[in-house]
Formats: C-alpha cells, sequence, structure tokens
C-alpha cells in the first residue's frame, strides 16, 4: 500500500487537522514500532519521549505529532510523514490497513455438532468440534471458533466473535459486535451457597448473564450468573483477561477492567468507570460512574462518582500518594517520636531541679 | 406451581416455625428478586433493608420473616405470603422447585472418544467430543458436559458434573457429587522447580489431586498435583472462580474459597475455614480451622483457629481496621508529631533562658 | 528398581560427593514424602527440620543430608541410604527414574482436524479433537494434547507438549521443549483499546507472542500478543497458573512468574528474576535482572537489578518489613503521640508558672 493511500484513509476518520508532507510515496508493507521497523514499515512518534527515535528508526514512513521540528528532522532523513493532533490514535486506525486478526470463511464445519432446535443467522461461520445445545440462536455473521461450547437457549447476536474453547452456558445474552476470547466462561453458575449446620446449601443460578453490544471480554475471565435477576455488562465495555465477575454484578456502558480484576456478587460498577488491574470490588459495593481504581486497590465499601480511589481499603489517590510515601517512612516516623520522647523526660526532669 | 404447594415444600425442609397467610393461592412461575419481580414469580424480603420493596414489588407470593407488621402489609396489599426465621435460606430451597440448571439426557455422544479400558457406570452422560483416556472410571450418573478431557487413571465418582471444556489430569480422584465448572484444570503438574546454576530442574510430580465428595471448583481455577503424595480438598469444600491451589495443599472440609484467592504450595487450610476474594497464602502457611481471612488478605505465616485476620501480612481484624484507618491519617500524625518537635524545641529554649 | 541402580543413576548427576551405605539393597517401586511413606518407598530428608521422621518413616531407602550421625541412624533402623550435598535436589533426579507424566504414543487420532497446509514433524502425538489451522508448523516429537487449537501460521518446536484444551493464537513462535499446561491461551489479542468520544478504540493487535526454548506455561495462564512488535518470554523461564502477561511484556531468561502474577503492557522483567504469586507490575514498569518481588508486591515503576522487593507499591524488603510491623503498631504510635502531647501541655503550663 501506498503511503498516499495511508492518508487519504487516515483523512476520512482524522479530519482537516492532518499535515502531509509533499513528495515522499514510499510503498508500505506492514505496522511496526519506531525502534523495531524496517524499511517499508509505517510507524509513529507519540511525543517527546520518543523523538530520539527518529534519527535512528528505519521505518520508511512516520506518523508525527505537530511539532515542525520533527517534521523538518523527518523530512531530512528521507522519511514521508504525515503529521496529526494524537498519533497514537491515527495509528491505531493505520494498523487496520495493514492487519485484520484471522476469520475463518463461513460455512459450518463437518464436526461441529448443532442441535436441531438451534436458529442460525446467514453467514455464520462455525468452527470445527464446536457444540451448539438446544434453543439457542446465533446471528448473522457470527464467527464461531473451534472447541467453543454453547450451553441451550443462548442468544448470540450479529457479527459476535467466539473464541477457541470458550463457553457460553445456558440462556446467556450476548450482544452484537460482541468479543469473547479463549477460555472464557459467560454465565457459569454463581458462587451462591448458604451456610447451614449441616454445611453449605446450593442456591440454584436461575438468573442469566447479559452482555450487551460491542463488550469485550479477555482470556479465561468469568462471567457468572445469579440466583435469580441478571448479571450484567453494558455496551462498550472491555474487560482483560482473568476477571472476575461475580453472580448479580452490573457493570455500565463504556468500562475498562483490567487483567485479574475481580468483582464479588451484587457489585455495581457505574458508566466509564476504569478498574486498574488486580482491583477488587467487596460483595454489594458501589464504583460511582468515571471513577478510576488504580492497580490493586480494595473497594471495600463505595467509590464516589468521578473518583480517583487507591489502597487496599481504597482512599483518593492524592491521600494514598501521601500516606504511601509515609508508609515507608513509618521507621523514621517512630524514631522522631522515640527523640521526643527522651527530649521529654529530660525536660521534665530540668523543670523538677528548678 | 401453586403457592400451596411451595409452602408444602418448604415445610419439609423448615419445619414447624413456619407460619402461612390463609387464603391466597396464586399460580407461580418464576422466582425472581423482590425489585425485579412481576406477576406470578415467588420473591422475598430479607429483612428490615429490603422492607420498602413490599409496597412495590409486583411478586405475587412473598417469603416473610417473622414480624407480624409486615404480614399484615402484605395481606393489604393482596400479596400472598409464608412466613420464616430465614427468608434467604427459604428461597434458596425454592428457587429449585422453579429452576434446575441444564443436565443432558443419559447417552454417550457418538463423538466422544473413550478409551477400551476405560470403566462408565450407569446411567453417565457423556457429552459431545469428550475424551476419556485409558483405565478411567467413571461412576453412576455421571454428566460430563462437551470438549471434557479426562487424563488417564482418573477416578470421577457417583452423580459428579463436569461441566465443559474442563480438565481431569492424570490419577486424579474425584469424589461423589461434586461440580467442576467450566475450563477448570485439576491434577495438573505442580509448579515443582529447583534452582540449578543450569537454570530450573523440572521435578516430575509424582503425587496426585484428591477431591473429595461433594467439592464444588469453579470456572477456570487449577488444582495442581505434587511431587509425591497429594494436592487434597476435603468433602463439602466450596471453591469459586480462578482459584490457585498448589502443588500439595490441603484444604479441610466445608471450607469456602472465593475468587482469585491463591494457595502457594504446601499450604494448608483448616476445616471450614473461609477465604475471602485474591486472598493469598504462602509457602508452607496454615489458616486454622474456622479461621476467616478477609478480601486481599496476604496470610504470610499461620492464622490461628477461629480467628479473623486481614491485611497483606494478616493481623487480627480489629488492628487491621485500627491500623488501616490511622494509615490513612498518617499525614495527620507527621503533622501532629511535627507540631510537637516545635513545641518541645520552643520548650528547650525557654528552659535555657530560666 | 534396585536402590543401587537409583545410586548409579544419581551419580551421574550429583558426582563425587555421594556417599553410599554399604550392604542393603532393597527393592524401590516408588516414591514419597517421608511422612507418607511405606515400604518399597525411596524418600528424603531435606535438614535439621524433618531429621525426625528417620524414626518413624517405613520408606525402605532415603536420600540423606551429609551428617555423620543421621547416617548412623538410619543404618540402625534397617533403611538403605545415600548421602548427598543437596538431598532434595537428589530427591527431584530420583522421581524421574519412578515416574513419567502420561504421553500419549506418536500417531495423529483421526477426529484431529488439520489443515492441508500445516505441517508436521516426525513422531508427533496429536490427540483426538485438536484443531490445527493453515500454515502451522509443527515441529518432530510434539505431543498435542486433546482439544487443542492452534490458529493459522503458529510455530511449535521440536517437543513440546501443549495440553488438554489450550489455545495456541496466530502466528504466535513457540520453541523447543516447552511445556504449555491446560486452558493456557498464547498470543491471543492485546487489551489494546484508545479512549475516544464514541467509546473505546480497538487497536489491531499485529504483534505476535514468542515463547523461546524451554518455557513453561501454568494452566489458563495468557500470554498476550501486542498491536506492533512481540511478547517474548525469553528461554528457560518458568510461569505458573493464573498468570496475565500484557501485550508487548518482555519476560527475560530463566526468571519464575509464580501464581497468579500480572504483567500490565510492555512491561520488562529481567533475566532471572522471580516474581511471587499475586505480584502486579504496572504499565510499563521495569523489574531488574536478577531482583524478587515478594508475594502481592505490586510494582509500580522499576525495580533495581538483584533488589528484593516488597509491599504495594514496592519498597526494599528489609524496609517493608520495619514498615509493615510497624504499620500494624499504628494505634500504639498513636498513643504515645497523645501521650506527649499531654505531657508538653503540661509542661508548657509549669513553665509558665516558673
Amino acid at each position: 500500500m501506498r503511503f498516499s493511500q495511508v492518508v487519504e484513509s487516515l483523512e476520512g476518520v482524522i479530519g482537516s487537522s492532518l499535515v502531509v508532507q509533499p513528495g515522499l510515496d514510499p510503498e508500505l508493507e506492514r505496522v511496526a514500532a519506531v525502534d523495531g521497523a524496517i524499511a517499508h514499515d509505517l510507524s509513529y512518534i507519540e511525543g517527546d519521549k520518543f523523538a530520539e527515535y527518529i534519527t535512528t528508526t528505519q521505518a520508511s514512513a512516520l506518523i508525527l505529532p505537530q511539532q515542525g521540528i520533527w517534521q523538518q528532522q523527518t523530512l531530512e532523513l528521507g522519511i514521508a510523514w504525515v503529521s496529526v493532533a494524537n498519533p497514537r490514535m491515527a495509528f491505531a486506525q493505520a494498523i487496520a490497513l495493514f492487519y485484520q486478526p484471522f476469520r475463518p470463511e463461513p460455512g459450518i464445519h463437518s464436526t461441529a455438532v448443532i442441535h436441531p432446535t438451534a436458529r442460525l443467522g446467514e453467514q455464520v461461520s462455525i468452527g470445527a468440534h464446536v457444540v451448539i445445545q438446544a434453543d439457542v440462536v446465533i446471528g448473522n455473521e457470527v464467527c464461531i471458533h473451534a472447541n467453543v461450547v454453547v450451553y441451550p437457549g443462548s442468544v448470540v447476536g450479529d457479527r459476535t466473535i467466539l473464541h477457541a474453547n470458550c463457553v457460553i452456558h445456558e440462556r446467556s445474552q450476548i450482544g452484537q459486535d460482541c468479543i469473547i476470547h479463549s477460555g472464557a466462561a459467560i454465565g457459569s453458575e454463581g458462587f451462591g451457597f448458604e451456610p447451614t449446620p449441616e454445611g453449605w446449601l446450593k442456591m440454584e443460578q436461575s438468573g442469566i448473564a447479559v452482555l450487551e453490544d460491542r463488550v469485550r471480554v479477555g482470556c479465561n475471565t468469568a462471567i457468572d450468573r445469579p440466583a435469580v435477576g441478571e448479571t450484567r455488562i453494558q455496551h462498550d465495555t472491555i474487560i482483560d483477561n482473568l476477571v472476575q465477575i461475580g453472580h448479580g454484578a452490573t457493570v455500565g456502558y463504556g468500562c475498562a477492567l483490567a487483567g485479574q480484576v475481580g468483582l464479588a456478587g451484587g457489585v455495581t460498577v457505574g458508566d466509564r468507570a476504569i478498574l486498574a488491574g488486580q482491583v477488587g470490588v467487596a460483595n454489594r459495593a458501589k464504583v460511582g460512574p468515571g471513577a478510576t481504581v488504580t492497580a490493586q486497590g480494595g473497594v471495600m465499601s463505595n467509590v464516589p462518582a468521578k473518583a480517583t480511589v487507591s489502597g487496599s481499603p481504597t482512599m483518593p489517590f492524592k491521600d494514598w500518594l501521601k500516606s504511601s510515601a509515609l508508609n515507608r517512612r513509618l521507621p523514621e516516623l517512630q524514631q522522631q517520636l522515640r527523640e521526643l520522647q527522651k527530649q521529654v523526660a529530660a525536660l521534665e526532669s530540668q523543670i523538677k531541679q528548678l
């Protein structure tokens, strides 16, 4: 693909803020990180921190920020460039011009086992050894990779992708344009047990898991269904690998849950909230809309809307910065305290002698 | 199902403490949470916190606590009720009247691959693409969902359920009435390596994993086998999703391990202990019988029997409440310390001048 | 196997430091832990802590440390012994004489679905329901257990073992002599999204995951591929269960990552570093070569080479020991502070009265 074609494509999404170098129009074959690029690669400079790579990169074309000095430098080195307000975003768009993930052709593999009552949409792709149980409804252009199992009564919306070896449990409702990665388990039985003198009494989990449109679920993530009602992930929420979402949790739209986050049962996460890696949220706790919980944070009660919180239990991020800095200096504080105690004792005896 | 039939069924398990409203006997079709219930739903009021829903719920019947005022209120609203000591427990029982999880018919799917030396009990259900290796013994009424793999020499007890895509590794012993959820890996090789100048030396893991009767294992949980001896989960213990149980660990009976708990190698967890979400227990540490470790706790050494501990490293819960509250107030304590230092310095110079 | 044969085999790896008792040469059938051993078992005494078991064990032979007193004691009890500098290491070697994990015969199961463009080496073992997509290259003596899925363009090196239900995503490069355990997902799409006013923009993940030779990956671990470039695990690194390795991370050679460790995107872990259970490493943070992060540590920025760090955020281990001990004593420190405040106030009023 010619560099000029890439620029043309970016114009469609980035618009008028784009400035292009005249002249050079190399043939591009790949996208690459600026420090790993070779000839015929397109790469990008995110900002000051990466600008030094301009002089060393072997890339044939660069997406630059809007600083004239870098344009000049790039030009002198014979590298084609286009300059935009957000180079990382433009690069994200450009990757899709060069690469699309593996997508099997439409068709149903002969080894797939599909219950006669299941309904399949048009142009579906059903891989080898897939198992689709009774009364399942699969939308149009759905892609189900090898060895996936779909339990009875589930619904999978148009264009959704189920990667190899994931399992969709009974009556789950998965929206359109979702991506469920390998090994994820959706709608499995929630951890609902009541203590009795004879041991744990299992509550049957009659509820369902609902994933709205454009939800993304990472590898080996588990999203349980509740005893009654729903576990719901609202539209456009993205979930990373190895995340645990307990029975009856509700996650708003546009949220991001990073790797190994754990939501206990009945948790509520507000719209556009961000939970960083290994965050835990306790039973029935609430994370407000637009809130951010930083890595390894433990939410024991509620996080206000738009707040950024840290620590376990969580506190406002700024407080946490101070208290964790002081935590490290506790031996010093203790030493100061001891010295004060000595000074005060000395003062006391001095005063007695007066 | 008539309300009166539900009441009759509850009498069998709840006994004489049950009081029923005379008269109303609606037809019930579902169970639901009180705030999501519609006509023909059975729901419940857990206690004071949920009592407000009595006036707004659309449920046709409610399981109530034993407060007369709520009975009266419910009666006036034309909702049938039954009153018990523990409504949540009664509701847990009632769910099973309306809902049972998906259970394939007995039979062996034609695509299952079963080694000729494997022995299968009566009335087993073996799903599509299941693989059962040599010398495996499967009990009566066992249900193995699609795409499960059972390695050689494993034993699966009567009525146990293996959900889709879980893997039972060689020589594992799984008791009766267990439930193993999707993607769980039982009896895989423990992380047993010795450091040598040439790198990590793998110790072959010749031991086995043993799950006693009525053990429940969540999705994508991993329970490893040890180099020698056993990893053992005793009867009636329940384990949530994404839990890691290291080689040679022993978990007592009646325990509950919540989501993302991690037990290192050789850990001992006493009977009826409870480990909340994301708790970690270090190599060879011991959690005493009846102990509770709260969420994200890090057990570095031993937890006494019946203790409740928190924090990382763990300390008694009450100490943790105080110290974590003070942790947050460290900047304030530092400020107080500084002021004292000034005061003492002022006193010292005053005394000198006397 | 005769005890003398075991000794002979150990001579090959342990060398001249080995001392053997003359005379006894029992037949050995198993390896076992010293407290669980029965007749015809070989066991070992790791050191002082386990020496008491010499008098109670039923083992027929023991590997001992080089203390004469234990040799004498063992001799008197009629147990055969061999004495070495590192009994645990010798025992690790000895296990492999008695036990090898399940290894299917070479051959391709009739239910495996292998794309015609895939190239298979010699003496491969391909289990039931395995799916191998286009352009995959499988080396010699590779063992792929049942229900594994390999996406297009992946390469699996000689003698590597893929356990049941793991998934190798497109274009992954897996070296020789690797072991990938059940449910692991290698080379899946990284969690690469850009925030936009319209929601999360997915960056296509055109990079690859590379596992060099002798890498070991635990059950249900996820290793993602990046937008561009590589996620790379260098040779001889061992990774436990349920570990998350984000897109673009680089892990050096000879490292050990324990259960439930999480590496965010772009993390660098230096050679021979050790990350204990549930450690988290934040975006683009660096762990230096030879460093150790203790359990549940949270690496927010950089860890120096060879350092041992702890806590969240991490600090030097020795500082953490002190500060976490003091953390627990915060109520006491607060009390001391209050008393000092009172004393100082008393002193102030005394001085005023002078």
